[in-house]
């Protein structure tokens, strides 16, 4: 089944301020935002389990923040920053900054 | 009992925008950004009922994002703008832009 990711317009604000309201979530992102490289799941330095690791991906995914991809036994990850710009701009930045 | 309110260096990012990320409590946000003046709470022309309208209120808050103070029997209410400027610069106004 492919994996579910919103087109750029259809992206909610209110969908994406609750996918990074969460201390871990905005972990993942910060990451992401650092390195736009794509990166595998398990290289997040996150101390969480598999299972919840997964669900706070999905959330983010669903939300339109990231974007992910199989390759391989990998799943990868990567910020959709050029859309959250386009949509919100400055968000990203001010939330990054903190 | 006094209104709990953070000073405006215990504000937490992560609480903010888990309190904008309901669409009837970013309306109220917006509302109180296009008019500074404190507002009576069933001024905000939410058709939702007092409770609901009350735990909004109450999330925003508590998250620093509005201040709340009583004046006879009306709870007026108001943006915590310079505090929420100060403490994520540009979070509002992207927010409040879409």
């Amino acid at each position: 089944m492919p994996l579910e990711h919103p087109d750029r317009d259809e992206i909610e604000l209110t969908a994406v301020l609750h996918a990074l309201s969460d201390p871990q979530r905005l972990r993942i992102v910060a990451v992401l935002a650092a390195d736009e490289e794509p990166r595998a799941c398990g290289s997040f330095g996150l101390e969480i389990t598999k299972s919840t690791c997964t669900h706070h991906f999905r959330v983010l995914r669903e939300a339109g923040v990231l974007r992910q991809h199989d390759e391989g036994r990998h799943r990868m990850t990567e910020l959709r920053r050029s859309d959250l710009d386009a949509r919100f701009p400055g968000l990203l930045d001010s939330v990054l900054a903190d």
